[in-house]
C-alpha cells in the first residue's frame, strides 16, 4: 500500500493552529480576493447556467438559510455553496493561481459563505480560514496537480473540495479529529474532468467542489465516519490523484514552512481582467499589442502561436463554434484582439463566432517551443506565449508575452479590482457599502457582509 | 487527444432502443434484484450511519417527494436516492456483480426509484431501465473496471453514476441528445476511493452515485449542458479512470452483442447470505467447513489464506477492531466462523471485536499463488480462496473454494430471497405484499409498489 506518513493529520494540525491574517500581505490579498470573487459571481448572475441551476434548486426546495448572491434569494448552505461556486466561475472572471493551475476563490469562498450563514463568526476567523484554503489547495496542486491536470482532472473540483473543507473545519473551530474526518467525506466527492471545458459544467465544478465541502462539514457535523487519513496511503488521495512523488518531497510540499509567508500573496492571486481562461492572457496581451498595427484580415497570410510545452492544455478549443467555448480558445481571443473587438461579456457568450473571426483563426496554427527560455518572471513559471504574423507582403510581426496583466507580478490595482466590481455590480450604491464592508473586514463580522450579498 | 470513436452516442443509442424485459432470464433476475436491494435497504434501516444522514438531510430541509426506505418520511429526489443508495450498501448487504467488481442494485435502483415518484412510471419500464443500467455498469466494468479498482477507486460509485444515469434516461424516454448531456453531467462527480472501506463512506459511495445520477437527470431536464460525448475522448471518462485499452477493445466491450443477452442474468447477480464483502464469501464458506472439526483456539498452531494475486483486495483490514471494519476482513471472517459465531449483523457493527477473535486472527497470514488454477466455473474467474490451518500436532487440514453459495453459480433460491427479505423487514404483512407486488410487477406500475416501501 505504500505510505504511511500521517499527511492528513499533519495537515489538520498546521491548518487548525494557523492565524495568517496576523501576516499583512496575506490579510491585503485576501480581502482583494474577496472582492474580485464577488465581482466575478455578480457578473454571473444572469448567465443562462445560473438561472437553470436556480430553477432545479427551487424545485429541490430547502430551508432557505444562506443568501444566493445577487438573487436577493436564500436556499440551504448546500445548495447556496454550489449556486454562488457556480456564479462566480460562470464567465472564467475569477480568479486562478499558478501553483494550484485553478481557480481557488470560487470553491473556497461559496463554501465558507454558506457555513458562516446565521452562524457568529467573525471577519478575522473568515479571513484566516480564506487564506488558509488557498494555501492547502496551492500545496496540494504543488505535489498533486501537474500530474492530475494533465491526466485530465481539472484541478478547481478536485483540489478545491479538499482544500475547502480544510478551510471549513477552522472557520467552524473543528478538532484535529473531526477536521480529518471532514476531509475524508471530501475525498471520495473529488473530480470533475477538464474534457468539460467550454460547457456549462466547467463553472459548475466551482459549485460541486464547494458543495462537496458543505457535504463534508455538514455530514461530519452529525458524526458520520469516513476514513481519517484519506490523503496518506498508496490508495489514498495524493496517491491515486497525483503523481509518484516521494513521501519526503509530499511531506516538503504540504507542511514545510507553514506560515512563512502564504501563498495568497506569495505568488499571490492572479485577478482576471478579461472573461476568458487565464492560458490565453499571455497570447491576448501579445495580439493586443499587435492590434496596434491595424492590419486586415487579407494582410495578414498566417498566424503561428507558441507555447511551452503543454502550455496551452486547457485551450482546447482551437476552432470554437460559439463565444462560450472561446473562452478556451487561443485562436478565438487571438482573433477578437486583432479585429478589434473587445473582450466584453457578450463577445463570450452563447452567440456563434462571427464569420470575420473564422476566417482568420483559419490561419492561425499552434507550435510547441521546449527551448525558448522566457523571462525569469514568467507565471505560471516557464510559461510565454508567441503570437507572430506573417503578412501577405513576407514581412514578420511578432510578440511574446510572459508577464501578463492582472497577473500577481503586474497586478490589478485596488482602482482596478474596484472598478471590476462596479461594473459587476447591479446596484452602485450597493457596491460602495460592500466595498467598505470588505475594507475594514478583520474588524467586523461575517453577518454585516452577508447583509449586502 | 486519443480516442474520437463516438462512444457516448453509440451506447445512448444501444440504452434507449433497448427492452430487455422480453428476456425471460433476465426479467426474473430483475425482480429477484429488486426484492434483494429492498430487503438490504431494510436491513439498514436503523444502522448508525442511516440515522445520522437521515439528521442532516432533515436539517437541510426539502420538498417530500420521494420516499425513504423503511421510514415513512418522505424528502426530495436527491436526497432519497442518497439516504436509499446508502441504506442499501449500509451493512454491504446487498448485490455485487463480478463484471463491476461492485455493487449494482443500490446504485441504479434508488436513482430509479426517486425518478419514479410522482411520476407515470410502468412496472415494465422500470424493470427495462433497471437491467440496462446494471448492463452498463457492466460493461463499463469490463472495459474501465479492473485498472480504476486496482489504482484505488471503488467502482460502485465510479461507474455506479455514469452507470444510473443511463438508466434514469431509459426511464423518463429522454432524447439521445438529453441522454448524452446527462452522462456528460455524471462523469464529473464521478469518484469514491477504496480507502474507504470500513468506514461509513464506503456505502455512502453507493448513495452519493445515486445522488450524481439524479442530479445529472435533473440538470439535464433544466437545459444544464454538459460534454456531450463524456466517455470518448483521450481526456475523457474512458481514459482518464481506465486501462490503455484501444479503441476496438472499448467498443467492443461497451456495444458488442447488445441484448443478445443481459449481463444481470448472465453471469448474474450474486445475493448476500451474509452481512460481509463478497471477497470473503469464498474463505467464509471453506472455514465454514473447517469449522465442523470444533477445533479449540489453543489447538491451531497457524492458519494460511491462499487468494490469487490481488484476490483480496477489497479485504483491506488484516486486524480489524470493529465488527463494520470486519466485513472488509477475511481474518475477521474465518475467525468467526471457526469459533463457531454466527454471521449476524450483530457481529459486523461497531463493536469491538472480542478478544477471542482477535487471539485467533494473530495466527493468521495471508499469500498469493498464482500459479495455482481454481475451477473453471469460479467467480470472479479465477477467483479462490484456500483455508489452510496447521494445528499443533503437526497435522494440516485445508479447504478450497472457487464458487461461494449465493454467487451466480451456487443461487439463493427464490425462497432463500424471499426468507432475507422477512428477515429484514420491519412488518411481516407488508413484507408479503411487496413480495407480490414485485412478481407482478411487469404488468403493474410503480406507484402501486411505491405505496409500500
Amino acid at each position: 500500500m505504500g505510505r504511511l506518513t500521517a499527511f492528513t493529520e499533519m495537515m489538520a494540525a498546521e491548518v487548525l493552529k494557523a492565524t495568517p491574517t496576523n501576516n499583512e500581505a496575506a490579510l491585503r490579498e485576501a480581502k482583494r480576493g474577496i472582492l474580485d470573487y464577488l465581482a466575478s459571481a455578480l457578473a454571473g448572475r444572469e448567465d443562462a447556467g445560473t438561472i437553470k441551476l436556480l430553477q432545479a434548486i427551487e424545485a429541490e426546495g430547502g430551508h432557505p438559510v444562506a443568501p444566493l448572491i445577487g438573487q436577493n434569494k436564500r436556499a440551504n448552505r448546500r445548495q447556496a455553496a454550489l449556486l454562488n461556486g457556480f456564479m462566480g466561475h460562470a464567465l472564467d472572471y475569477d480568479d486562478v493561481h499558478s501553483d494550484v493551475r485553478g481557480h481557488p476563490s470560487s470553491v473556497i469562498l461559496p463554501a465558507l459563505f454558506a457555513l458562516s450563514s446565521g452562524r457568529e463568526i467573525s471577519g478575522k476567523c473568515f479571513l484566516d480560514a480564506y487564506i488558509i484554503g488557498v494555501e492547502v489547495m496551492a500545496r496540494l496542486g504543488q505535489e498533486v496537480g501537474t500530474a492530475s491536470y494533465l491526466k485530465g482532472w481539472h484541478n478547481t473540483s478536485l483540489l478545491g473540495g479538499v482544500a475547502a473543507t480544510f478551510a471549513g473545519a477552522r472557520l467552524l473551530g473543528f478538532t484535529a479529529r473531526e477536521t480529518q474526518n471532514a476531509v475524508g467525506i471530501a475525498v471520495s466527492q473529488a473530480g470533475g474532468l477538464r474534457v468539460q471545458f467550454g460547457t456549462q459544467m466547467k463553472p459548475l465544478h466551482a459549485g460541486l467542489a464547494a458543495q462537496q465541502a458543505v457535504q463534508s462539514i455538514e455530514w461530519t457535523q452529525q458524526d458520520f465516519h469516513g476514513i481519517d487519513a484519506a490523503l496518506d496511503s498508496g490508495i489514498g488521495f495524493l496517491h491515486v490523484y497525483g503523481g509518484k512523488a516521494t513521501d519526503e518531497a509530499v511531506q516538503t510540499a504540504l507542511t514545510e514552512n507553514w506560515g512563512k509567508t502564504w501563498r495568497i500573496a506569495e505568488p499571490g492571486l492572479w485577478f482576471k481582467r478579461n472573461p476568458f481562461c487565464s492560458a490565453a492572457s499571455h497570447g491576448a496581451d501579445a495580439a493586443l499589442e499587435l492590434a496596434g498595427l491595424r492590419l486586415t484580415v487579407s494582410e495578414i497570410e498566417k498566424i503561428d502561436i507558441v507555447f511551452p510545452p503543454n502550455g496551452d492544455a486547457a485551450l482546447i478549443h482551437t476552432r470554437p463554434k460559439t463565444g462560450e467555448q472561446g473562452r478556451f480558445s487561443i485562436e478565438y481571443v487571438v482573433a477578437l484582439a486583432l479585429l478589434g473587438q473587445p473582450f466584453t461579456l457578450g463577445n463570450f457568450g452563447t452567440a456563434a463566432v462571427s464569420l470575420e473571426a473564422e476566417k482568420l483563426m483559419e490561419k492561425m496554427s499552434r507550435s510547441y517551443d521546449a527551448e525558448h527560455k522566457p523571462d525569469a518572471q514568467a507565471i505560471p513559471k516557464g510559461r510565454f506565449t508567441i503570437v507572430r504574423l506573417t503578412l501577405a507582403d513576407g514581412s514578420v510581426h511578432s510578440r511574446e508575452v510572459c508577464v501578463p496583466k492582472g497577473s500577481p507580478q503586474a497586478p490589478l490595482t485596488d482602482a482596478e479590482l474596484e472598478s471590476k466590481w462596479c461594473e459587476s455590480a447591479p446596484v452602485q450604491h450597493k457596491a460602495d457599502r460592500i466595498i467598505q464592508a470588505i475594507r475594514g473586514l478583520e474588524n467586523g463580522n461575517m453577518s454585516e457582509l452577508e447583509g449586502f450579498l
